[in-house]
């Protein structure tokens, strides 16, 4: 096993001196590597939401496998059409609990590659699925018995796991992404945020000098945080929260700087912001696919209070539910899904990605959607 | 991770050359190591079934030690009472699920330490609970944390597995349990059947000499089984069916020897014997609680069928249902509960342990419960 400490990525410039002075421990573990992240030409800083792609499913099949290359298709159509600055996997990269291989982290590999070859940075939270062990299909304990399987060969060190069935933690599936990957800038969060893991804070650079300096003060902190599933409950703990208020108080002080939030799983709030179940989408809601009930976090634990009373918070973004696309206002900021951006997982409805752009003088998010077909829709002013 | 083929028991005398001959594979892989069972002095066999113990529950509190040092007590009171010649423990030896540590083997030795320590062969079969991952209490999440844990310290090569909450696999706690105790009679059974792997035959041979030899005939054979759960669906599965056929064939051709049958789940058959769910236990069923449903496997793929069409099939044990010990016939052959004998899982019936005892000439098969306080009911004749 990899040593969990090995390979963590250096995701935000964060000073450690001040940190040990205030007592506070740095959002992620970081190093030298990663350049740092800045708003490009124009002052616009442009995010795609890669969502629930759920790769690996089904690898004994001929659609299984076929599925996921329409996934690859996917993500080139929507990188192709909006050259963004950074993208976010949004959680469910992988169905791990389809997996019947000992590293869900091939797939996951796959996931991550459609960025990689074009040289756009990244950053990924977990979903539900990420982390599971396998489910065994009850047919296969059927007359019909186990289809071949295309397992890897067991190898001295591990005998038995040709096929091994039980599934990938986070942890390595983080260290494999962020120790092979100098575009990554993901991040095992700190330990005693365990069990969850992808609990960290980038920040985007401002594209103009501080005056009378050569530094660049930051201009968007995007937070990452692991809302749970798989190997445990669905959830944002109290812990995280504390976790939350701690870092947005020494980052971001007196509210400067904006801030958007990304996780996997719907909290309770967006239950309570939902449009009527498969109802039309009707303003202030913004989308087009409302196809089920919101599938929300198992509890809320005071995470959805410190963002509210942050007006510097914008925007929260999440996956999970496929069938759902909308952005709805929520107090003062704005709660919104992804788009089914994988050929994996349920539902049928058409392909895209959520696009967020942020410009930074004058100050605006404005987010739509692009689809695997090329249009755009659901265009939502989140805060200018 | 152990080399799955090290430490396999030798726990059948089975005759390698035929089984080539016969094309067939043994129950088990086997050695030399072990003497062979043989009924005791008066033609006897008695064995005890310790099922359900659930050790390891809670281990951060009070009360989860107390109840594994009061299944302890109930296991040695029952030793005590009946000395009996072999013990089969049920499945949920331990509650997996529960267990935030990385090695499940602990819990399980200090289930099969009652019999060692009494110096009392013993086989053991998997229930749902022995290989499960680590389930987080939602309340882990809230403000009040996770309580202190006492898990083992990191070490270089698991870094991070002080607490690892992935399980231990069966085929872990197999060859841990196996590969430690020459009493131990337990196995891993072919790997065709994985991820069942309690799946193994015991011969108990005949206290007379064969006439006109030195050997002694086989006069009991006792079929151990994986009814799955945990981690994958509970259930016999078909090819299971097909080992047994190849297996009681083999070893039974002419069906000469009586045989038992153990493993944890009930079957679905058991649905269709049970006396009316809560209501009194009436003949031809023989027991003293009836205190809830039975909760039967997933499908039943023809096992059922394949036992009741040997005569030489006299009764399937289980376990799983706490509430439950009664013994009831179906067609020719007899479906019994087992007692819930450990203080950890749920209910608070009294606590106890099903005894079978085997009598070679003239063959018969009794039953009976024998309780932590020494009382014994429920006498049944299985077979005369």
């Amino acid at each position: 096993m990899r040593k969990w400490w090995r390979g963590l990525a250096p995701a935000v410039v964060v000073l450690l001196a001040a940190l040990a002075v205030a007592g506070l421990r740095p959002a992620t573990e970081h190093g030298q590597g990663r350049p740092q992240l800045r708003f490009g030409p124009g002052g616009v800083f442009r995010v795609a939401l890669f969502a629930d792609l759920h790769y690996g499913e089904d690898a004994w099949t001929d659609w299984g496998p076929a599925q996921d290359a329409a996934s690859d298709r996917v993500m080139a159509a929507v990188l192709d059409a909006e050259n963004p600055d950074f993208v976010v996997y949004l959680g469910d990269l992988v169905t791990a609990n389809n997996l019947p291989i000992p590293n869900a982290s091939l797939y996951w590999d796959r996931a991550i590659s459609a960025s990689r070859s074009r040289g756009v940075p990244w950053a990924t939270v977990f979903g539900n699925h990420d982390d599971m062990p396998f489910e065994w299909p009850p047919e296969w304990f059927s007359p019909n018995g186990v289809p071949p399987l295309r397992c890897p060969p067991p190898t001295m060190s591990t005998p038995d796991s040709g096929c091994s069935f039980r599934g990938t933690p986070r942890i390595d599936l983080m260290a494999a992404e962020v120790g092979a990957n100098r575009l990554s800038y993901s991040s095992s969060g700190p330990r005693e945020l365990w069990p969850g893991v992808s609990n960290y804070v980038l920040q985007v650079l401002s594209r103009r000098r501080t005056r009378g300096s050569d530094d660049h003060d930051p201009a968007l902190l995007m937070y990452f945080l692991d809302s749970g599933g798989g190997s445990y409950t669905e959830v944002v703990s109290s812990t995280q929260v504390k976790w939350f208020h701690s870092q947005s108080q020494f980052l971001n002080p007196n509210g400067r700087i904006p801030e958007l939030i990304f996780w996997h799983i719907p909290s309770t709030a967006y239950v309570k912001v939902a449009p009527k179940a498969k109802s039309e989408i009707r303003k202030p809601c913004v989308g087009s696919i409302n196809k089920e009930e919101v599938a929300p976090q198992a509890a809320e634990w005071g995470m959805m209070d410190a963002l509210a009373k942050r007006p510097s918070v914008k925007a929260v973004f999440v996956g999970h539910n496929h069938g759902l696309d909308w952005c709805c206002p929520y107090e003062e900021l704005w709660l919104c899904f992804a788009r089914h951006t994988g050929y994996g997982g349920y539902g049928d409805w058409p392909r895209g990605a959520r696009i967020i752009q942020v410009t930074e003088e004058p100050f605006s998010a404005v987010s739509w959607i692009r689809m695997e077909n090329g249009s755009r829709h659901s265009d939502v002013t989140l805060s200018s």
